[in-house]
């Protein structure tokens, strides 16, 4: 069954992935934190925190299923009285404000109507929300993922990319989070053709994301770039809580609070109508911010 | 004109609070800050930051009118083409966790169908958010409270307090904001009447939070306080940009980000499923939250 090699799969990354950041950082603590669903289901947290490298970060899967809460009848236009959805959702915050912040997650979800299923898509994405800008750090990012895309359908990236720059978009703002990467919802039908897609997605993340943490963790830095980056992490709260649909989606449905909102930095300031200094680092940054054809870039790496 | 006479009492109001701050903190930081709304109108907003005893503050007035944006007649249920708003909002997040912070706004609405004023009404309200109880506290300032409502309207106290503490909860949570206040909007007719008592509201403020400030602004503190007084900061800031109408409304009515988020506090801290010792002054707190009849108890001050 489709469902069981998926959450098979989201087993084994949660283990590759924290197992990867745990090998690198002496210090890094691991919470293993398991939770029950009240309506069925629950999920296996891996809260990773005050690490030398990572300051705050959680790898968490999660299989629910039961009822069909009302508001996710409303937002699918669905009769359906059970679904199932299961899925692995990452969030690091990097203690080093030159190596950006990172969120990755796949998911599958499935309807059913009297014990008979009825729909089923897969959905996942990452995207990468940098503090400094280095351009080869985007380009060496959405390069990973394009080569995984080009894989299985030469559309998938120009249509997922795209997506990406979209939904991660502070519109209060007119700032997009951070340089974008992939995003898909609702990939239904060949189900054996999605799953292989979003396994590799799913095993592209640590190629994607691991070289940029490892060239950037031990870089010398101040308080300023510290303040800078906990000011930008107040933007990534802005998204989350304002903007993110899964955010206000899990926390309108009685979701598990704590695990919703361990995407949030350990550390944030905000300080009023702050722009940084024309021509500066932090300006750069800014600037980077407008979605661009990264992976077409080409940099002596 | 009512609206006149309001705006010429916001202004006052404005001058005397920022003075009574300034003339308490040598180091506080004023930044006056003038905008204009493109659409009609414009607010001053006064900012105080870096203080010894304030660590961030806003102390914001506006005035504004023109074409009702189209969110405002789905809310309102108006068809109404033209508005004018104006009031004044302010929020201290002090430096020290033993004072409290708080929220304090009165606000004057008229509406027009061609130049002809059809409805107007006032709102208002003040409720404070400490991180450490002394019980003393929240009872003075439900008193300061409960006395100006008593002098205009038996009913307004046991109407507007209950409506504060529905409307300050943070549902995700299920956890109030703070220890409550008061709270309303829509107050219709006899706008003579309305006009003094949201006046005396706004008299009531420096009555109702300067003692607990002036008591608690001094108290030693070490790290432990100040991390506990994050992270519940981490809660105003869900509260704000999950739940707060006036908040959402702004942002996605294009109002000014930057006026509308001065209430983010400065520093703020996630931890993940944080819950204090039993029995600790930080689990105290938690208990002091539900709502309670703090006007009509009784304590030796």
């Amino acid at each position: 069954m489709i469902k069981d090699r998926f959450e098979k799969k989201i087993k084994l990354l949660q283990k590759e992935i924290v197992g990867a950041f745990l090998n690198d950082d002496p210090d890094l603590i691991l919470l293993e934190d398991e939770w029950e669903r009240p309506g069925g289901g629950g999920g296996f947290s891996n809260i990773l925190s005050n690490g030398k490298y990572i300051e705050k970060g959680g790898v968490n899967i999660s299989m629910v299923h039961g009822e069909l809460p009302e508001e996710m009848k409303e937002r699918l236009h669905a009769k359906s009285a059970t679904f199932y959805a299961s899925g692995i959702s990452l969030v690091i915050h990097p203690l080093n404000p030159f190596v950006p912040t990172v969120h990755f997650n796949i998911r599958y979800f499935e309807l059913y109507e009297s014990d008979q299923m009825v729909d089923s898509w897969f959905g996942g994405g990452m995207d990468m929300t940098p503090y400094y800008i280095f351009e080869e750090d985007p380009i060496h990012f959405h390069q990973v993922l394009k080569s995984v895309c080009d894989q299985f359908n030469g559309e998938f990236y120009p249509t997922f990319k795209p997506k990406c720059d979209e939904y991660f978009y502070n519109a209060h703002r007119d700032e997009h989070r951070g340089v974008g990467g992939i995003f898909y919802d609702y990939l239904k039908g060949r189900p054996e053709f999605h799953l292989a897609f979003t396994s590799a997605v799913g095993d592209a993340f640590l190629k994607a994301y691991m070289p940029i943490f490892q060239k950037r963790k031990d870089n010398t830095y101040d308080e300023h770039h510290k303040e800078w980056q906990e000011i930008r992490r107040g933007r990534y709260v802005e998204f989350n809580l304002i903007h993110d649909r899964g955010t206000l989606f899990g926390l309108k449905t009685n979701g598990r609070t704590e695990s919703i909102l361990m995407s949030l930095p350990p550390t944030v300031r905000w300080v009023y109508n702050h722009h940084p200094a024309a021509g500066s680092a932090e300006a750069q940054l800014l600037k980077a911010l407008k979605p661009r054809d990264w992976a077409s870039e080409n940099i002596n790496l």
